[in-house]
């Protein structure tokens, strides 16, 4: 269709810009004023392509008024083309795009330039449901009551478009630039932006509402936007099996390839997807928050303040910590945690079982309240002047979820009937999937032990596949194949799961030659 | 797809009635509530399908409601299928289809049950854009102001609905029953029924905005229907090659066979398609208020009262001649006023010029202000007790009428280098196609001089082809082909044209050889 812009791969945005010279009407050629157009986007490949009535006479006007010499902004609906606007024939226009990466404590913005896919600017915002409930489950609840789930709809839709107008305002640019617009979330926040109804979505058989949601138009929403751009939000393929994580799988191309990947998204939830071009299956469950740290008494995101990575000294059993941003530490994030458990358990401080021992000649192993912890930093070098300690019990829920993750890639290999050794590559995705240490986190059995080359820090894909779509449409195509294509493995009523489960609480497994590189000391 | 549910050849409505039992949710068949839905009409062939956003919820809502067995109405869209509605399991509806015959004068109504095919009810109303201009210029005149061609759509719906609602009522029905609309009119009723601008239909190259028209759902207009019906405006070729000829065309099918058809569609404007299966030659003029019975003195529309059938005994030279409706006669209608002329030259009171004269013994011509006349019927037979009579000047406005009618036909078959010989099957169509007698057609050299049995009085093509497109979606495509296969011949400009309706002016040609079966007298 139209040669690329700009240098760089030749690439095919939602939203194509096209400079067009009609021939004028005439008595030998009395098509009219919209067919006229029609006919020449047609033969440029635009098809089909539909008009709404409700545009008609004004397109039909514009391509008169500009004497049939127009620029037209023509947009990708998966299943057709539709006219998003035309302008005068000297423009040029720069058309934007916007990548949601639409989580439920946190919304990514990401605005991109569609000739020629460079970011232009990003942005994160709280999502201001938090106020209706901290969690999916306590909105979920509010949500029950009449009325109370287009709260939901339009306090999110209204923190976008705050967040929105403002980068835009940042950009010099107005609303009607924004032409497209791209959503990576899981199943419930894709229904709640949506407005539709996740109440099936938590009881058995957890079945969602719409798994592959309509593309829609800016208007048939009130996202601030040019009000015939492309919408799309990417389809679930199951209750715990989200857009975020399709946008995942786009992003890593595993989709794509004959070698077998595995990606492993660690949230709130965590999420496997385990496959190659042929198949994919995958699996789900409530593994994250103290993955994320949020569940650990000292736990918290990955954001200033935060220790992310964690040395201890064999010998002497002391700490050193990394903190994110330039203060003092205030708590500790996912990859400082999966960082500390494996120091601990190689420095004896952790037996295999996961209890706290205190080896002699080690001061920083305290009784407190709460049973036994690791003194990570003294009051003088912390933010709060309190001690930053991880106790017994940390540990205990810790390894619950480290045992969920670890059981659910061994589900889902089981499940297909080949073993770690097949899994070519290994994506770690998810909130803090950037700074994980793979080695780390295979040394306390979170996940399997395969050559460190295999495994791929990718950070936030859902927001990634959510831009690359923006600039690649024939994506769509590769996602609604692969959405057809995965099976999808319901963890909660998983008998195996369950046995997989309790062998993968110990450090770093029951079965230690899972785990050859592991020296369990 | 489904079966038939009545006798007949099988045939397919643009909506169609589905009982489905979908099989319920499980965890080993995640699919979504309206995905699952959608997964068996496709099976069934009904793709591609969309659904809009603003639909999705109360369709999942309904599905789970119902417990996946339900009663499903599916909508043709050409490019694409949309779920109309979704019913109760245990429902059998039976929706209504609407064939509208946009007329400048009048609007013909035709209610068909889609089901079985049959027309339930059928009834017209006067235009209700009339108020603001008799005829089309001074409508479109009044719609060069601002806001006035937004008074044109809103009254003529307005009476439409009024209409709609009434024949539902007496019906029984609702207006969620009445599920697919066809409307067929001219260029110009067409643009003013859809809210666009005819500004350049009347300037050359005379175009219009817009030929081919988006369906649209009910909703998207104000119609009085089922909101996600679809309606479909039959497209136009030209300026003055509206959406009733090309469903004229539909109902004669005479862009299915190898043989050569002609149809002439007299109305206010005369109309003229030649062609076969291969291809088809069009041209149109303002050639009809005479033939119509408009233009003349005591001219009317064929309604009661008005005369449409005359003979004249060449002896006496006394009339005969039948009324519409068991009433005095008031005017003569189109077929009455060809009967007329054609009997009054037979009886030598019309030269070959179309000068009256008086032959011995006649006492039925006498002399008016406006010239001589031949008195049709005496004060005391009339409705309104004044002679009726058509004077010189009539037949002189006639002739140009019925001399344009026969040019457009020897134009269009001159255009394409064949005779008239080769047309095998000749379709007269319009408001009085169903009353007009051939053989005074042929004996004025209105129409060419071919045996009878070529000749087919189709009445009202335009309902006819709207009708068929009801029940018989498969003609969306035979039309879009038969609209891309129409060359138009534009008059206004034709030097032959001019030529032709010269030697037309005479009783039944200049030429007499064209017209063998002629007996001049």
């Amino acid at each position: 269709m139209q040669p690329s812009q700009s240098p760089g791969p030749p690439h095919a945005p939602l939203v194509e810009v096209l400079q067009l010279e009609l021939a004028p009407p005439s008595l030998a050629d009395n098509t009219a004023d919209l067919d006229r157009l029609l006919r020449a986007l047609r033969r440029q490949g635009f098809e089909p392509i539909q008009v709404r009535l409700a545009d008609a006479d004004e397109f039909a006007a514009r391509i008169r008024g500009e004497n049939f010499h127009v620029t037209v902004l023509v947009g990708f609906f998966g299943s057709h083309w539709e006219i998003v606007d035309i302008l005068p024939g000297s423009s040029s226009p720069t058309p934007l795009g916007l990548a949601i990466d639409l989580g439920s404590s946190t919304i990514g913005l990401f605005f991109i330039d569609l000739a020629d896919r460079k970011t232009v600017a990003g942005t994160s915002i709280p999502n201001p449901q938090a106020e209706y409930g901290e969690d999916i489950l306590s909105r979920l609840l509010f949500a029950r009551a009449r009325g109370n789930r287009k709260i939901l709809q339009r306090i999110v839709i209204g923190g976008i478009n705050r967040a929105i107008r403002e980068t835009l305002e940042n950009l010099g640019r107005s609303l009607s630039d924004l032409c497209a617009v791209t959503v990576a979330g899981n199943t419930v926040m894709s229904h709640f932006f949506l407005g539709l109804d996740p109440a099936n979505l938590f009881k058995e058989p957890y079945i969602p509402a719409v798994n592959h949601f309509p593309t829609f138009r800016g208007k048939d929403s009130t996202l601030a936007m040019h009000p015939r751009g492309p919408v799309y939000v990417f389809p679930n393929a199951g209750s715990y099996l989200g857009g975020d994580l399709i946008a995942g799988v786009l992003a890593c191309g595993m989709h794509r390839t004959e070698e077998i990947s595995l990606l492993a998204d660690v949230g709130t939830n965590a999420e496997v997807v385990l496959g190659n071009r042929e198949w994919l299956v995958a699996c789900a469950g409530a593994a994250g928050p103290a993955l994320e740290g949020g569940a650990l008494e000292r736990g918290m995101p990955a954001a200033p303040g935060a220790i992310d990575r964690v040395r201890i000294d064999p010998a002497t059993f002391e700490p050193d910590f990394h903190v994110l941003g330039d203060v003092k530490p205030s708590g500790i994030c996912g990859s400082g945690v999966i960082d500390l458990i494996a120091e601990m358990f190689r420095a004896r401080l952790l037996t295999r079982q996961g209890k706290l021992s205190s080896p002699p000649g080690c001061r920083r192993v305290v009784h407190t309240e709460d049973g036994p912890a690791y003194v990570l930093a003294d009051p003088d070098r912390t933010a709060d002047e309190k001690e930053l300690l991880i106790t017994e019990t940390d540990v205990e829920v810790f390894l619950k979820s480290k045992a969920a993750m670890y059981a659910m890639l061994n589900v889902a290999v089981k499940k297909v009937g080949i073993r770690f050794d097949d899994v070519r590559h290994f994506y770690v995705a998810g909130a803090f999937g950037e700074s994980i240490d793979p080695a780390m986190a295979v040394r306390i059995g979170m996940i399997p032990d395969l050559p460190m080359e295999t495994f791929h820090r990718m950070g936030n894909t859902a927001a990634a596949g959510a831009a690359m779509l923006l600039v690649d449409r024939d994506l769509l195509k590769d996602m609604e194949k692969a959405c057809g294509r995965i099976t999808y493995v319901e963890l909660n009523v998983n008998a195996e799961f369950m046995d997989e489960f309790r062998s993968a609480l110990f450090l770093p497994h029951t079965s230690r030659r899972l785990f050859p590189s592991v020296n369990v000391p």
